[in-house]
């Protein structure tokens, strides 16, 4: 077994991991239905068999080896964004304000975060919740910034169907409206082609029929076999990339680069195998349940969270799973960094690092740099911690750029794809996410009824609670809604009274 | 025990947390300890033993209960910070940098991102870190927002001895003179009087040494019996919150009534004391060891890491602790909210919402706003995740404002005291990060001895694992560095040679 590993520029150091001479023949059961499955992926099969999908990350990277039709569809959107990049897009806008949510969002926020340019990239603004408040104070900072006659917006849904897109989706077309704006001129869709948001964004063919209103800028097109959390390199994450300025294509080869070494099926040579036995060893042998993620990199510390929703999403199921957090060094140690030394042991850290710093220049001390404490303070707290018995492993990025963002990423991907597999689960769905969205649809049906029949004095039977049973009897009665709690009626009455919308609901 | 408390505002709803109806009885010996070192806290005793201080975060919002002397000093601290916000700053200055870490970083960043308002506020930039790239993009935002002649700099360190701070101020200084500016004309110091930092700033008598270069603006008070993670009421806090033209006295008000209202001995009246026993239980007995920190509310999404740092770095001791994790709601539903519903169950969820927002006006849907759809999904999730056996409470605040902000975290502060005191560990220290940075200067210095050395050819011998070893071996005949390892010399001379430092360095 090897300590450490490097591949595309991206190296692996696991001496600190406390791992077992023999994790190749412990674990093997494991890593043949891993590598097995992973071929039955790239292969075109339907690994998310609930969903009847194939999954087709890993295509993105290297349409030659996509299934027939496929790879020509890869093709066709870069072109697609190249055209609008230079054609709409450029002299045109400052602003980009991306409408999107979980896999529609945080990937774009990395890729922004990561490589931004202060004064020569665009800015960008995110409407990624349905927080009333949210939406307006990024209104308020684009109008800072030049105002929504300056700004795209991209609406990101595969299905079209996610309601914090759509809700923002309708909150940013009044905006434009009132800034005396077509918002229509200014949108653009990404979407799986036939949704309701492409039908919304225009005619997808010469026999559709028109759309209700104005023809969008333009609709790229993503597809049922990418997932929310592996789409980066679809074009929610390739428009963006372009649009900003940033190297695309580097970005996609630095992912091909390291899918093309992360096939092998050895430990000692597959750095994502390897770092997925690690994982298994660590989380399900030893019990360490928690991943603590430590960029000690400003321009990355979105990795954490990016990573959150890609291992927690994926292998998240079935009484499985690996809790993820964390944001960034050194800043870290001035916060839980403590727990991780002196608390309860239920964690491994997984350090990231970048070695080049074109920024390094400033000395703080004679012949010590800015940079050398920051390395400094990544090894030292790896030591403090091994110290203490607590595992940690170690990634290193010698030079950051489109190229090692693309790499890196790939390499979590095929990692939480070997691994899931190694857990026996299916990476590819999120079935526990549907059972929040069903009971929330329910309580807003419910919270429309009860204001439907909400009293003029509503707001003084929200302090009551004798009346609010009695008040919550005549709802059931009228709407069926036995279900119902007082509890549940007493809080939508409470939340209309502190809000003031009583005098619009009766 | 009651399934909800309701004070200053601010509802704590603990029907979901399947604790058992005995709590009081089952926990008299915890309660009772923390009650006892709660008292002594406030009457000033030396709590924090090991560091021989008192503990005084409550008498910054009532200076009436502080020891004699101490009241009129944070009385004297509230005026000069009024005086300085409408003297110096005010009309002045549109841009703060605020360099400072950890406790001197975090709660700014939160107060800043709760409240501020596009086209009032003025901007808040900050050096948190030690990243070069880090501090050049900082400065890169600041010159897109009108340069360093409209920036005020604050320098927070309790000791003046924190590295990436001390990093932060000499980079910031070098910025300033390569803009034409001196540097410390816009520079202001928070920090203990006597520290390293006070004296940088400014003599601070008539009988001091004058300083080597020039007085800075101004210098504001911090004691040793203010922890950083608990000093957003002193200075810390309310200086940021001064300037940027919060409502400080609303914010201070908050906790005052805050804490008066978590003093009492009963888990039926003191909410504070009711969570703790509540971690307590679901913790310590039920072994759920994460706490998943969902705010839905964007304005207060910096409120997971908030606690992150509050809780793991006061608690996390002795082999103790909580893992605190969360970003915002409903955004995270679409990430690893999956693996709360059907993975691993280790965690508890604390729901944060807010009942108001006068930005709730657009309709989405006939009767139905956006905000509505977030209560919806909070809802929604909790009864999710209650169904498949997940516990989580619920803290709602009716009104979002300084005065609620003050007040929740107040609750917070006065939690994790008695948490503490229930676990039997001392909350105010932090002893794990010292071996983290005791290691790192070890580390630095053996840099640097590295580098003295450096012969000509250094960036082949990174590449070359032989002549490493005999490197490494003069290396440590020269400098008596023993216990160099050859894989240390080595990572040096690679980092030298990814970064282009060998031409400076021989």
């Amino acid at each position: 077994m090897s300590d450490k590993l490097k591949v595309v520029g991206v190296e692996l150091d696991f001496r600190r991991m406390q791992l077992p001479g023999d994790l190749s023949d412990r674990y093997r059961d494991q890593i043949d239905r891993a590598l097995r499955e992973m071929a039955a992926v790239e292969a075109g099969e339907m690994v998310n068999s609930d969903e009847g999908r194939q999954v087709g990350h890993y295509w993105l990277r290297d349409p030659d080896r996509a299934p027939h039709g496929i790879g020509t569809l890869i093709r066709q959107t870069w072109q697609e964004i190249d055209e609008f990049a230079g054609n709409v897009f450029a002299g045109r806008y400052s602003n980009i304000l991306w409408i999107g949510i979980g896999g529609s969002g945080l990937g774009p926020q990395l890729l922004y975060d990561s490589l931004r340019v202060p004064g020569v990239t665009p800015q960008m603004f995110y409407f990624d919740n349905t927080d009333p408040f949210g939406f307006k104070r990024t209104l308020g900072d684009i109008e800072q910034a030049g105002g929504l006659g300056a700004t795209l917006t991209v609406v990101v849904s595969k299905s079209g169907g996610t309601k914090e897109t759509a809700n923002g989706m309708k909150i940013a077309k009044v905006a434009y409206e009132q800034a005396g704006l077509v918002f229509e001129n200014h949108a653009v869709a990404v979407t799986q082609p036939g949704s309701a948001l492409a039908r919304l964004a225009g005619p997808e063919s010469a026999s559709d029929p028109a759309t209700a209103g104005n023809e969008w800028l333009s609709r790229f097109a993503i597809w049922d076999w990418v997932g929310g959390r592996t789409s980066l390199f679809s074009s929610v994450g390739l428009l963006p990339a372009r649009l900003l300025g940033f190297d695309t294509k580097a970005f996609v080869a630095g992912a091909r680069e390291m899918d093309n070494a992360t096939r092998g099926d050895s430990i000692e040579t597959n750095p994502a195998l390897m770092l997925a036995v690690t994982w298994y060893d660590t989380v399900e042998h030893n019990a360490l349940r928690n991943m603590v993620v430590l960029p000690y990199c400003d321009r990355i510390s979105l990795m954490s969270k990016y990573l959150q929703q890609l291992v927690m999403e994926s292998v998240g199921k079935e009484g499985k799973g690996i809790s993820v957090f964390g944001n960034k060094g050194s800043t870290d140690q001035h916060s839980y960094v403590q727990q991780l030394r002196d608390g309860y042991r239920d964690f491994f850290a997984m350090f990231l690092r970048v070695l080049d710093s074109k920024a390094d220049v400033w000395e703080v001390e004679p012949g010590v740099t800015a940079g050398d404490y920051l390395m400094a303070f990544q090894e030292g707290t790896a030591k403090a911690l091994s110290e203490a018995g607590r595992p940690s492993l170690r990634i290193t990025i010698d030079r950051f750029s489109e190229h090692a963002l693309g790499a890196l990423i790939a390499l979590f991907e095929r990692t939480v794809g070997y691994y899931g597999a190694m857990l026996g689960v299916n990476s590819y769905h999120q079935p526990g996410v549907e059972a929040g969205k069903i009971a929330a649809t329910e309580l807003l049906a419910a919270q429309h009824a009860i204001v439907k029949h909400l009293p003029a004095n509503a707001a003084e039977i929200a302090q009551d609670a004798i009346r609010v049973r009695e008040f919550a009897e005549q709802v059931r009665t009228v709407e069926h809604l036995e279900a119902l709690t007082d509890e549940f009626v007493s809080d939508v009455l409470n939340r209309f009274a502190v809000s003031g919308r009583f005098a619009e609901s009766i």
